[in-house]
């Protein structure tokens, strides 16, 4: 296809997909003539891919090419290429906790990640972020958060096993790809919104006007 | 007690004290002699929930004043305060999904609600939230996720449920709704993290080197 078909394929303007191609995000199209270059499949797949990792994952574009280059690796499993996806999506957060904070509990989430019996690398951005939150939870005096780490987990199991299935429809590894990073960001903000709305409805059950509090 | 207890016992310097008496979002000490001002409980805990939703929810000092005002409503039932709060840490989020998303799917989530029972008002913010992921989801093609909605609202209905019953075991109006500021940010943080580990370790079994993938 031409650049046109592309750019409205991919609903990315042409200006901006040479820019990707300048920049090395998408590999060149193939040219049939002096002044025309074909695109394929291929390229309309990488390019929502890099579309989900700027526009949506708010990743910069120096990081995609990494990411990207990592991604097309022969010598990793799908799964390590997805990993160098998922990680780029999935910055480690800070959690600021107050200085009450010292003593991190790591050996607590070590502990939950045995008994869950989950294959995760121990540098995953994930763990620390989980051990900085319990941390800041233990800080701040409420605990009772942490306590429920197991309930928690058990949860988001069940959701991350309907993630997983869903995303695994694909076989085409940029499309996987690309759903890692749809599910993973706007994932967090669907769970997020509903959590919201299960407070909001507890709580007027428990302490709105007819809960006489 | 006195300005230095007060600081020491909330982990918040003597200069912000200061600052947030001056903003009025701490009501004054009583004056003990012309030079000394004399604190109490209810000054710690008003002070700590201050310190969660300026530290820990980043909402702005302008704000806090307005959202506390709120909160000390003595029309109001404690639903409705705990509301005022929940609502000023939880900003609706905008949510680009590129120019195709045109049809909000609110009868999606207008349905969801009605069939959980669920008692949140028409114009909480979370909803908004809500419905332009799942604008943004369809228009990537990523349906599959909205489809899920059901159980990811069963799973939560699990969290909150417990996160509540946590919640309400404090008796003071100002304990409880700190409580809620720092449970909503960091009890999110938590689930996220919890669940980017469980997509790594199904894809660590699905996609892994082991998996011939």
């Amino acid at each position: 296809m031409r650049l046109a078909e592309l750019s409205r394929r991919s609903g990315v303007t042409v200006p901006t997909i040479k820019y990707y191609l300048r920049e090395g995000l998408l590999p060149p199209g193939e040219l049939s003539s002096p002044n025309h270059a074909s695109y394929t499949e291929h390229h309309l797949r990488r390019l929502r891919l890099v579309r989900a990792l700027i526009e949506l994952a708010h990743v910069p574009v120096a990081s995609v090419k990494v990411v990207l280059e990592a991604f097309d690796s022969e010598t990793m499993s799908l799964h390590e290429r997805i990993g160098a996806v998922h990680r780029a999506v999935t910055p480690h957060r800070e959690v600021t906790a107050g200085d009450e904070a010292r003593v991190p509990p790591t050996e607590q989430v070590r502990e939950l990640i045995e008994r869950r019996g989950w294959a995760v690398e121990p540098d995953a951005p994930a763990i620390a972020t989980l051990v900085e939150t319990i941390t800041a939870l233990r800080a701040l005096g409420q605990d009772h958060l942490a306590d429920h780490l197991d309930a928690y987990a058990q949860a988001v199991e069940q959701f991350a096993a309907l993630e997983l299935a869903a995303v695994t429809t694909h076989t085409d590894p940029d499309q996987i790809a690309e759903s890692v990073v749809i599910g993973t960001v706007l994932g967090e903000r669907l769970i997020a919104a509903l959590r919201l709305l299960a407070h909001e409805s507890m709580s007027a059950r428990l302490l709105g006007p007819a809960s006489g509090r």
